[in-house]
């Protein structure tokens, strides 16, 4: 909505919420309360024929039955997971149930921007990535598509701001819990991985397993992404950075920092924004790539409106040419 | 910079930094590592014809004389202290010193742009208030100049992030020492105090002293000023509800949030808005009004800004169309 | 419990809860895994013999039922507000509902230890002040009883910590909700109120009324009043430090902090100490007094525990000589 | 001095300090001024006649010729870097200069408390540990040792708190800089690094290089090292988890978490415990190893606390049976 609402491109016809139907948006969210837009409804009370494209924002595996309810003319952009995952089995290993709409799944692209924008320009349904997927994706991709690091031995140090936990009232993401306090959580099963070897997988040409270990950090926004990786043949980590570089010179949101630069949350915080950073690692034949992005950004809303642009043939940046908050 | 970067009718043609000289922006501000500015260097090596206006951000008690030395013909918005308290002994009591351009004083406005728009529009210097002032302000002038509230009994319990204190070494903002605690600072004796003083009392006509009692809150950014009055005659809580909703019914930037509502400073980060909701004492004859800024935004770079369009007759909000960045 | 474990003169027989029973304390609070304790019960599973003191942590409006079960012979400690006021009326008022058992209320003390000494030593019930009130009267009663402030024109603007408002799930106290952000809450409705309104009327020897406006501070441990008080007749702020300098001269606990130095929550964090400033006020005739403690421990499980160490001839520092945690 | 003013067997007979000779120690740290101690001398001002003990905490690269010039009969426990390191080339290297003791080094005990116990009982020099090898040592040295994991492919992700940095005024410790953001720093040349290598290298019996790299976390206290490991021949992940429970049996302070417990900051803030996990990875034949401490007092003045007490023949918790402070 921040976004969304300063959108040279968009009227939001109609807002839709479960819980919260029949009341202003000003009610549930304060800080938008300048806006002027529809009150909140049910999506029965929608009048479909208003809507062009609709953002979804629902919980994972609530999604698909919603969706498959929409005219098909309405393009979706979904940021749940229900149509991540191209293999129906592990859908239902990883999210508990069989996927509801399996038609749709089928011409449903994987919106990472930058990776995929062309089956992005012309899809209908676009599935955003999740947070991480998203940082270590941009991260690494490019490095196993080239055969310049080892899929079969990469380990993922992620650490997440609180917000990555969204809005729902559990005890760990209490001020006072998560409040000056550092710990793993999903170690080995956060639901982000069977995405990210899903992508690391069709790159490689091969399944991919690897190490994903989120940690729970004490504050709101921001994501970063340690990935420790193992260097093919005689690659260098100068190669890595320059098949960063030059892979993305033409994508205006990532930005492969300088040498001795290291990327932080905090200057990316509020932008669609992700930094990368290439390292050498003390142990010979290992590289470090950092990267960041803020999870509610390019992380989720930021790059739904990305795809929006490229859907609707604008500015890859329209509506997304804030700079960082910071400090 | 986050600001000006995007505005339509802002071309930045210098940057100016003491011991920053000679840098890229971006070893000063990663953040702002996507810009494509000039390199940082001092004042005499700008090209002062290539500059129409020039915004200030320099150390109180500094900044007078670097503005003396600019032509008359370059427009001054001055974030500084030192041309808002118009009395000269004044300025020498709070700020240590005499004056170095009292000759420039007497043309200065003070900037606070909702109560001083037509000066504003015509002035040459610009004197952008204190944070706290303009949180204040905002919330009390309206009040003591349609004498609903008596000058003579105004309590302000102020409470800022530490952004406040800008990028400067001190100890008691190490995150360390600021973070998880509270306590009050400058009790009585605050800069901001005579700037209060001055605006109140002229527009009670009288002399007046405030109780203004600062406080350092764990958090960046965001302030708010809690406010307690003594009403005047058969003045209502409703009565100052109104005064302050009429009189800003013209304002983009300043809510006065709905009765039940409770200002909060994460619903106006980032944002230029000023948030003020008034309340009822259980004192009777008394109430409470409780204004929210973010204080690097309305409190400083967005207030320099929307001067900046009343200067130069664009519309108030350009380039402060952000909505606030919440969570 | 933390405080408690330690105690030479305590052994803890039974610990009572109401989700949790059945299982270890360890699984509910990771970080006391390293005791030895019972596993968590109901109270009907308590064997009472076993027990001679019950420290209670109920909910308001569920402590007095529970209270009223036990054997006579069990002293109890109630950190509830059930047994605070000692108005009927004003219980059912501001709790909503009948108090269940007004026959104990006649015999309870309020356990403000500093002030009530000899009720709480001879004491079966003591009922712990709420927090706020800790740290309201521990600065103001002394004032109030010496005729030094004037009790009708007594403003106090508190902020709390977000562990004052327990572990309950509630949106308003998740970490992206309260990080980074400050607002006042239950203007005027505070169920502290009438609390600190019968303590210091009783000291007035009148009823009064006073404001009292919380905040709710990023932070998870300490609380600070800053109380804004009006000087009876002739009055000095000098006379408001030496009555509270001489008045704790004895309170090993409560320290009057030398001229010039400012309370700070973080330099009480984690001990049972109360630090109180005074401060003048820019305008003539009114004072400013600043107390500062951890919520959690002088403002509630601390001072219960000192409370206990009266009731019990011990020492009153006995299990809480711990010093502050800072940073 | 939190810890060491409560110890039973202690006397602060002298406090030395540089900057701030002269002072009270309540002028320093205002949350000690309860504490009845001397003020704060030069070296040259003490009576060493009076000291058998003495505490060291200078910078590194200082902490040498001071502790030289102390009387032989004086013990010294010292918490900078300066005797940590055995390898005179390798010292120079990290700590960019000769060092000034080589004498004292020789006699100089590495004191990482549960592996190094006799050592330490014994010795008249104790170098206690970094923060960083405490965590990382206690969690890894048992397992190197045992062959259980290979020692040339160690992944250590690191994270601390900010108080890791200390009080000295550094701009990215700033509250406003660190708060709500994340970076790794010192990429590969954190000076923890030769410490870890040498401890593991001499367990392993061959030179060991290790990935380490530390990131910076928005939060004061506290410390978390993921350390990704390679299982050797036949070893399972039960395997380390076994040999670490039965490895500190005896060591009241390292407690290995039960299975499906995850290890977190908060649940040892601000005691003297490392709390250790052990989890298997997704990548067959590896395991993640997670331990947290508090960095001030397990990774600083607890341990040195607790080598004192060894060092005295006394119960190696004394002083230090403060249980974790949570929330």
């Amino acid at each position: 909505m921040r976004l969304a609402a300063r959108h040279p491109n968009i009227k939001i016809t109609a807002l839709i919420a479960k819980g919260h139907a029949g009341q202003m948006l000003a009610q549930v969210f304060p800080h938008l309360s300048s806006l002027d837009v529809p009150s909140l409804v049910t999506s029965d009370e929608v009048d479909w024929d208003e809507v062009d494209v609709a953002f979804c924002g629902l919980p994972h595996g609530t999604a698909h039955a919603e969706i498959a309810k929409l005219p098909s003319r309405v393009k979706v952009i979904d940021m749940s997971a229900d149509f991540r995952l191209r293999d129906l089995g592990t859908y239902a290993e990883w999210y508990g149930g069989d996927h509801g709409a399996p038609e749709l799944l089928e011409g449903a692209v994987y919106g990472l921007t930058e990776l995929y924008r062309d089956q992005i320009a012309s899809a209908r349904l676009v599935a955003c990535p999740g947070c991480y997927p998203t940082a270590v994706l941009l991260a690494l991709l490019p490095l196993v598509k080239d055969e310049l690091i080892l899929p079969e031995d990469i380990i993922i140090d992620a650490k997440s701001g609180v917000s990555g936990a969204g809005r729902s009232l559990k005890q760990n993401i209490l001020f006072s819990e998560a409040g000056e306090g550092l710990s793993p959580y999903g170690i080995g099963s956060h639901r982000h991985v069977p995405e990210i070897e899903q992508e690391l997988g069709e790159a490689a040409g091969q399944p991919v397993i690897v190490n994903f270990t989120p940690h729970l950090v004490p504050m709101t926004r921001g994501e970063l992404c340690t990935s420790y990786v193992r260097l093919t043949g005689k690659t260098t980590v100068a190669d890595l950075r320059a098949a960063l570089t030059s892979g993305y010179a033409d994508s205006p949101f990532v930005r492969v920092v300088e040498e001795g630069v290291i990327p932080a949350t905090q200057h990316v915080r509020g932008s669609n924004y992700c930094h990368i950073g290439v390292f050498a690692d003390r142990i010979p034949g290992r590289g470090i790539v950092v990267s960041a992005i803020d999870n509610l950004v390019k992380g989720s809303a930021g790059q739904a409106l990305q795809n929006f642009n490229l859907m609707h043939g604008l500015d890859e940046t329209t509506a997304l040419e804030q700079l960082p908050l910071f400090p």
